[in-house]
């Protein structure tokens, strides 16, 4: 059974009308609380060795913060402030105490740059390296974004370059010697969630919708679309990409246009700002925000990209999905 | 470096004052929310293949029951409702669709059971079969019973027989065969939390501390005497059993008070009541709730068991630790 069809079945199968419960699954957190006005965000993620990460170059401090980056980026997507974080890991018995000390260490450094406490967790001995985070936010008196609001006319802004993180990942699997990291790789190992991006698009009331990209444009622009009702179209011209990132990629014989839209992992949000909103971004760009206007929202449906040559394709959920 | 170990030093490094919580890492749940008054609970527990349960005799359906079950008792070791649910899994391929189906039913009835809804969730394709589970719960304007209130002077009760999860878990192990599954298998396979009696006895305000039996009476009961600054002292001849436990115990070889103290997963609850409310429990005997009066708290540290021969021994975190 693949993700998304189980994902679809539980949210068929155990919705629940509940007063506390303002959203379910089908975003990038649930919202609940004892009022509709102030809810509480909640999401979770696992990862898995060899699936997620790759210790071969995954260092265990690095791995420790990305493993909190991750669901931080989801509280970050609806504007909410992380606040408590549950741990779950399964540690091999070879995994050694000073590897276990560094990982640890990430994510210590992690919840104090952004606020956050451990709470709660559970440890386990088993033969496959994993853990599972849960994050819980407060959304402290801003209405959470979602990804339904988004309207035909709505412009779409990515907060960073595209493909970067996805591109170190390209790198490391080459195994292509470096005299020292690049940013691509450290977008691979070390992301940083844009938790202060995010609540100021919310509490200016800036955007209609907003997600992280977790999965890569192609496919976290499709889900707004679809909670949406909407359809929306990129221009390639306008897709952001790192200085020497189309070098690497050429080196590595890939094309990218393809790490851009399809690369997951990236952890910049893609939001839509409603068309005379767009001048209420300046003061954000002036404070040093990075907001690339990459495409817009039209009737219909699905996520479709103009071509340099002009032509247009749909590059619907074409992202990138762990198996 | 062992579970508790780890546990430990989690705790005192990412321990962090925040106003809007109440309780970290040391109980039963973490306690948030915007008011202390009315706190939100949250859990999480971790179950891998062959370390928390074994395929050859937990059936899919079961085994999602028990999945919900564990975390949501404790919940009800707080005097909590369990309202919100939070699943990531890891599935080898090999898992068919047909047990994925009957396990994703287990869990379903059991939320319906208790009236939890499933709000999120991640799903990962990787080696070992492991999932991850955290509850949330209301504590819907009641005090939360901790583990640090017990006195000296208290008396402690169990809400029902000890070692039977773990009786039955033995026989499994054992291959012993039986025309049909006993109580002791069930207790083992399908436990069932005690969400209606932890709530009363919370709103009745009749338990000084209490938490549930995850790891056995030995070391769960430590937890609340390390906790509360207390000992306790437990007679040996008033730990409840089921009937023909000794002989199943005798049949397997196995000492019944060991499996008694020792045994892990039977999602009981142990509570100290103040001696002065021991009658007020005549009510919830009434209607139908088992109450065993086992031992008393007293000054000092620690667990200790007077034996029916009058000897007295110290059995303080003797109890289950998963590997």
């Amino acid at each position: 059974m693949a993700e998304r069809e189980l994902i679809r079945k539980i949210r068929e199968r155990y919705h629940r009308v509940d007063s506390m419960l303002f959203a379910g699954i089908g975003d990038d957190c649930a919202l609940f609380g004892n009022t509709a006005s102030n809810p509480w965000m909640i999401t979770t993620d696992m990862l898995v060795d060899n699936v997620h990460f790759n210790l071969n170059w995954h260092d265990p401090y690095r791995l420790g913060r990305k493993s909190i980056a991750a669901n931080i980026s989801d509280i970050a997507a609806m504007g909410g402030i992380p606040k408590f974080i549950l741990l779950t890991f399964c540690f091999p018995p070879a995994v050694k105490d000073e590897w276990l000390e560094q990982f640890l260490g990430g994510i210590g450094d992690m919840c104090s740059e952004y606020g956050c406490a451990v709470i709660g967790g559970d440890t386990v001995s088993g033969n496959e390296l994993s853990f599972s985070v849960t994050v819980v936010g407060t959304s402290a008196g801003v209405s959470p974004v979602k990804r339904s609001g988004a309207l035909a006319g709505d412009i779409v802004f990515v907060s960073g370059c595209l493909g970067s993180a996805a591109l170190g990942l390209k790198l490391f699997q080459a195994g292509m010697s470096v005299e020292e990291l690049t940013l691509f790789h450290l977008a691979h190992l070390d992301p940083s969630p844009q938790v202060k991006l995010g609540r100021r698009l919310a509490e200016g009331k800036l955007v209609s919708a907003m997600q992280d990209l977790s999965d890569g444009i192609a496919t976290d622009l499709a889900h707004i679309c679809h909670e949406s009702g909407v359809g929306a179209i990129l221009d390639e011209n306008l897709l952001p990409m790192e200085e020497n990132f189309s070098e690497y990629c050429n080196a590595l014989q890939l094309d990218p246009t393809a790490i851009q839209l399809k690369g997951g992992e990236e952890y910049q949000l893609v939001f839509t700002v409603p068309a005379d909103k767009e001048t209420s971004l300046h003061g954000l760009r002036k404070e040093g925000f990075s907001l690339y206007r990459i495409g817009e929202i039209q009737e219909g449906q699905g996520v479709r990209l103009q071509r340099k040559n002009g032509r247009i394709e749909d590059i619907s959920y074409q992202g990138y999905e762990h198996t």
